[in-house]
């Protein structure tokens, strides 16, 4: 009988981000996933919830300060800071997230090669910021320790100061996070852009493992609840390189998926981790547009399965056809595709009377990590995109 | 293209048990065995430790009982107590125990049918009691809701307040513990017997699926190392379950890995919980054997990986055989399989200067549940093990 063979090691990963009991966001969405991928992950958790905020009512505790100071103690005394990757997402508080950043310095004076992705997680377009306004300068500090970022276009604003409304707002705004701190790598994920925008960016379109990902035959509310609709309705997603003074950009298409989901940024920038300059991970792209294709790619497919499951949890069949719940030219309103209550009960009609609707949508919400861990573990070949030539789209029509 | 299709979902699980955030013991070393084999797993953690006490050095916090509580208070409010499996580990104190107790109680009472797996932490027989006394009483009344329980051999006694000397003895014990509290299953592991009486009790050996997991070829300090040499060195697992008045137990030898491994117990009894009474997990053994037979298939694999994985990264060819780190017979000092220091250095020749020796001993000898994952997948056809005809063996010489 042969011998029996480990897979491949690709490393230690300390993570660093909240934790809910039931659910599937911040260290929950992460650390499954790379265990998946093979990654030995280090897990710090900056609070314990019951769930996410997207319940409405939440209950648990913070890590203070103090206790996280003490934690890196004890991995310090016995040696145990010898990561080759961190992640850091959700850090409650000024004073808690000072104190993961002058560790993160640290180890990274100890091995300037570490490998760091930041999500700097302070708020969105449709909630503005929801963590303490003193993180914000903390935030802009880290830049300079940080390898990849992967903010939103609320977080990438906050952190550039500058108002993105059109590419060339964009591109100043990259540019400007790649200089001033000397950051490498920016992942900014989900940009709605008009479509006419995108027609003219030319972005190819989904990969055949994503198509097959829909069930066959199609459900009667398939249609309906618009998930194969995606033409009017575009995210774009940028990864943008900083080297030898020159900005590289590649740029992703996405069709939106309706639907409020949590979790997903936290999903997305442990994939970028895990597939960003991974020696078991053969690809054509350079690091970052390498690393952000097969994180958008394992997301969308994430994110499918759970929109799909959630629809037939429901039983939402002959029900009427919703508006669109996001429009691309809405730029002003939101990045986020969060529709109203009322939108979601045309969808998904839970009984109007029942206190725990709310919950209950959410739960069947929940990114399906777990149950399709399959999509996670294969990888596909990723999601396509196209690189920018800014001199061309700077000099002709935006 | 054929339509994707998701992996069996075999149900949500509640695990209550210590984090750590380097390294495989508690709520780390079951969640994610769990998840790979596809449940759905909620997550409490007790405290939360930067590692396991067997560094030496241990820095962190513990969740208080009133964080407990407010925990349990937004899992309730949000309907998401709707777990068909639980699953306890190490809960510190007596006061937060009893809010653990309380909440599975009113769930049971909620779903009679939701399967318990308890594993009463509590000390082992090289340690002696590890919690506060006052936890003893209620880990007591707690019999009564579980559906398994695991302890190890110190804990047995305890719970039953028989000394286990004997097959007789023994006997006595399982049989005290079934009755007392109307416990269903027992699955009490690795306690130590004479190889006379193992002989006698005729256990079949290792299956074949175990073997391909050694080295080929075997590295020269393979033999030294004694990892194969389990002739004179057996521990016996009991799996016994109580139905219409009778008692029927199974009994699995397992060959003694040498080294002091944390989070044995943990892995074991997350594989007990994910086997038994499994949907997707045919057997023709009744539930408890199946599920221990599946269990100690996979946490004797990973021991085995875990321990070569550590002999060969301290590089420890040419040393001298060391002596038999446990014999059966001391059944009077420990069931555990503990060596000394000096022991360890002759197997691990770590630099004996160096202050860290312990804790990067600790390091390399924590289990390989992401590395080897692919080992609690499969899951193999189970240990093999035995009914043990308890009516002949009282008869006859014990």
């Amino acid at each position: 009988m042969a011998a029996y063979s480990s897979a491949p090691d690709p490393g230690r990963v300390l993570s660093i981000q909240s934790h809910v009991v039931s659910g599937y966001v911040g260290n929950r969405a992460a650390t499954f996933p790379l265990q998946t991928l093979g990654y030995d992950v280090d897990v710090i958790n900056t609070v314990q919830f019951s769930n996410h905020t997207g319940y409405g009512h939440v209950n648990g505790h913070k890590t203070t300060p103090e206790q996280l100071t003490a934690i890196f103690e004890g991995l310090t005394t016995n040696g145990l800071v010898s990561h080759s990757r961190i992640l850091t997402g959700y850090v409650p508080g000024a004073e808690a997230l000072q104190v993961v950043s002058d560790q993160i310095r640290q180890m990274k004076e100890v091995d300037p090669d570490l490998i760091y992705v930041l999500d700097p997680v302070m708020g969105d377009m449709g909630t503005g910021l929801y963590v303490s306004k003193e993180v914000v300068p903390i935030y802009k500090s880290m830049l300079s320790i940080a390898t990849v970022i992967t903010p939103n276009q609320f977080e990438v604003e906050l952190l550039s100061g500058i108002n993105i409304n059109s590419l060339p707002t964009l591109h100043t705004a990259l540019h400007q996070l790649h200089t001033t701190s000397s950051l490498p790598h920016v992942a900014f994920s989900s940009i709605p852009l008009p479509i006419s925008l995108v027609d003219s960016l030319s972005l190819p379109s989904p990969p055949a493992s994503y198509t097959r990902l829909l069930p066959d035959p199609l459900p009667q509310w398939y249609d309906a609840a618009g998930v194969g609709a995606p033409e009017d309705e575009v995210l774009v997603c940028f990864a943008s390189t900083w080297a030898d003074g020159k900005m590289d950009t590649w740029a992703f298409a996405l069709p939106t998926i309706r639907g409020y989901f949590s979790g997903v940024g936290d999903l997305f920038s442990a994939m970028v981790l895990a597939h960003f300059q991974n020696p078991d991970s053969v690809s054509e792209l350079p690091p970052l547009p390498h690393a952000v294709s097969k994180a958008l790619l394992a997301v969308q497919q994430i994110l499918l399965r759970t929109h799909l499951y959630s629809l037939g949890q429901t039983g939402a069949s002959g029900m009427a056809t919703p508006r669109p719940l996001h429009r691309p030219s809405d730029q002003t309103t939101s990045g986020s595709v969060i529709p109203s209550d009322t939108e979601l009960d045309a969808i998904n009609p839970l009984n109007p009377k029942d206190p725990k609707r709310k919950a209950k949508r959410m739960r069947l919400r929940e990114l399906r990590v777990v149950q399709e861990r399959a999509l996670i573990q294969d990888g596909g070949e990723g999601w396509p995109g196209r690189q920018l030539d800014w001199d061309d789209l700077l000099r002709h029509g935006m």
